[in-house]
């Protein structure tokens, strides 16, 4: 008997998609139905999808996005000062998380960085004095993503600050993120009081300098290596780094004891520093990922997303072959677990270009390896594994490298296909930092957030239109 | 209507226990069959085990026994000689893993090991003379855990090793155990070659002392934190203790940097050699196990398992309301993966003191907190955490400190009752190192094995009489 006629002898089984009323009928005239979960594109959607779904090039272009995007094998080699070496960075420019903003725009925590950074910068000696300097656009603000830079919330790169500086060997190319200051008050949470520029300036004096050198005597350190063993160690790479900052301080250790550099007081200060701080990893990964989705960018025709970050007024998304355009939409608030006495009120809508983490893969796409951080960003364990497996409804492959044990080692969902978000509604899952909606206040809790579906839809709409007119043209 | 009325007017519900026959015979008739898994205790332990349940003491005893276990905090305070520290090594005495053994009944790896402290400790120039002195009895064999110690493998504590010394700060309490070698040839696995005793006069020389100051100027570790926090970053605190070494590095480290004992070159070696073995931890594990089961021992009528050991030829559990005494079994072989083109046909039975993590509430018992294991041990993710599911059918408690993410947070079956183990006939999981079962061959490979039921009745029974004799006279 063939398989036709298999079907033909077998009882009939219904299958229903979509409207629930038509399921819920047969179900009661005790009709065994199965509901496959699909709903519609969403609104407005339609015909672009349509129309890159039906091109061969869209397809070609994903291929050779993703593969780029997985071969990428980031070293950290360096911490150097900014000024030195991140592009565009000379004069009066000071560089922010997420999309394109002005002063005006600013919410409370960037603004409250901004300012803290012209009192590092020396370029005001009080905070009235920064922000009325800032107002009358004393400095030009830009991205961090449009200087090869990626930084936590408010992500603030100003000249004076050391950066870690990861490259890629096989192609030269090369990306930075400052060193992470700590929790509590810290300027990438908007906070500027005397203790978080004085922190600044050790670390521009003695962390930058006696990191720089532990990593020059101890030699390139492979973080493709290193952030696979913290996936099987529970973190997820963006807010639990616990074991990737053990093993990054593993690897630099022995170095710090040898060093000549700096006295032993400073030595033991720093490897302390970095001891007492579990997000020390994070800038880390958020430069290797920086260099990964840069490797991955400007393929005509790909709906790869390759960047996702937030400057606290607006979340933007940037797709592969629409180059370094921005696709935003209003930053989203966060839902999580507060410190202190803090509320959602207290919320700063979701900032920092940290979901760099989520576009290759890990933090809230790699959650089922980190059960753990449902402590810091609320949730159960279940539903962190639950928030991996529906990832993979929009990734285009599971990473190679990063595995998830209780998932028996499958990779990590990873590369998010703007096509594939907007056809599903399933919107790519994000875990954060909550920063205080008022400048200087600092972190008020961590959670969850998801990102807008109204950036992949006109990033969707905007790539059709360009498969469109180059098929006139 | 009354919970007995909706009985009545309930469809009845068959519930089957044991025999299979029935079950099926219901089920051919259509009867909806709820299956119990339930098998009748192992055989011969029937009414010691009646009598044991019967008994309010048995039960009074068993709290008091897992409240003693579950209370100790151990921490980690210094490395010291073993001949100085550890009570009853003066003069010609050698401690090893397991039950008490003669060089007679020894395995290749116990004989390899114990030839291996002749030649470091210089009562011997050569392999040969080692055994015939050893053959002849010119050094009395004790086993670790008469000596408050536990060692892994082999187990061999000679009096010039530098031991960890683990203190309880409540009550004073102290245990011992060796510093970890490493992988390959090393003595534990009995290994004796030029450079494994090299590699102990190293450890002699350099290792305990660095560490020892490192330990006093950074002054005791807490180790249930410390191993509460490795559960959280996947260790299982038995064969997998990557995060743990990683923290206890991180704890040690800037005292490193800062010590002036030893030279830099030294302190940067030690800090290496730490940071090249992720089983740095076992043997800290291992100490901080010994004093908790130690704190639960001698309680008059418990059935709490205080020890489970292996010397290579025996397996041996203690019972906290049997004492001293030991209950042993041949050792089991273990299934497991095996390293480069060895087979099971080169394992030596198993062997060590490391069973002790399972005691406590790790090893075997927490591998749901550590689904990467399997890639070391052998099985799936899903089996890792079947295996915890299991062992809290025959453990006491679930333990307030070491938690598993992936069980939201459920605390580890921790304090195997012998009297379930008879009743249920599940044996407690242990995955382990394999010794090469010749001399002188070392690690062969590493797996999983059940320890023998045999040893469980007879403290099962033993136990009963007790109770019996007392309650007679």
């Amino acid at each position: 008997m063939g398989e036709l006629e298999r079907l033909l002898h077998a009882e009939p089984v219904v299958v229903t998609a979509g409207i629930e009323v038509l399921a819920a009928a047969l179900g009661a005239q005790s009709v065994a139905v199965h509901r496959i979960d699909w709903r519609p594109p969403f609104g407005g959607t339609e015909v672009a999808l349509a129309g890159l779904a039906a091109s061969p090039k869209v397809a070609e272009a994903n291929e050779i996005a993703i593969a780029r995007l997985l071969e990428v094998r980031p070293h950290l080699v360096d911490v150097l000062p900014a000024g030195e070496v991140v592009p565009g960075l000379a004069g009066r420019t000071f560089l922010h998380a997420g999309p394109p903003l002005s002063w005006e725009q600013a919410s409370g925590p960037m603004r409250g960085a901004l300012i803290g950074a012209m009192l590092y910068e020396r370029l005001a000696a009080t905070p009235e004095e920064a922000a009325s300097k800032l107002a009358a656009g004393g400095v030009e603000l830009s991205p961090c993503h449009h200087h090869r830079a990626a930084g936590p919330m408010a992500g603030v790169i100003s000249p004076s600050m050391p950066v870690l500086v990861v490259e890629n060997p096989a192609t030269g190319g090369v990306a930075y993120s400052t060193l992470n200051e700590g929790l509590g008050k810290v300027l990438r949470y908007g906070a500027y009081a005397p203790e978080v520029i004085d922190r600044l300036r050790w670390m521009e004096r003695v962390l930058g300098p006696v990191i720089g050198d532990a990593l020059r005597r101890s030699g390139p350190l492979d973080l493709r290596s290193l952030i696979a063993q913290a996936l099987q160690m529970g973190d997820d790479g963006h807010n639990r780094n616990r074991a990737g900052t053990s093993l990054l301080l593993r690897a630099i250790g022995a170095a710090l004891v040898e060093s000549d550099v700096a006295t032993v007081a400073d030595r033991s200060a720093v490897y302390s520093f970095v001891d007492s701080n579990d997000h020390f990893m994070l800038n880390v990964v958020m430069a290797a990922g920086k260099l990964i989705v840069d490797a991955a960018s400007g393929i005509e025709y790909s709906s790869l997303v390759t960047t996702m970050a937030r400057n606290g007024t607006e979340f933007g998304i940037r797709v592969s072959g629409t180059g370094g355009r921005w696709f935003t939409a209003p930053a989203p608030v966060v839902d999580g677990l507060y410190l202190g006495s803090f509320t959602a009120d207290d919320a700063n809508p979701d900032i920092g270009d940290s979901a760099i983490t989520e576009t290759i893969g890990l933090g809230g796409f790699a959650m089922a390896a980190s059960p753990a951080i449902v402590g810091f960003v609320g949730g159960t364990a279940a539903g962190a594994v639950q928030r991996t497996l529906a990832m993979y409804e929009i990734t285009m492959a599971e990473h190679p490298s990063y595995q998830i044990p209780i998932l028996e080692f499958r990779g990590t969902p990873t590369g998010i296909d703007a096509t594939l978000v907007a056809r599903t509604g399933v919107l790519p899952q994000i875990n954060t930092g909550i920063a205080g909606k008022e400048a200087g206040v600092g972190m008020v809790g961590a959670g969850l957030v998801e990102a807008p579906m109204e950036c992949f839809a006109d990033a969707v709409k905007s790539l059709a239109r360009r498969l469109s007119d180059d098929a006139a043209a």
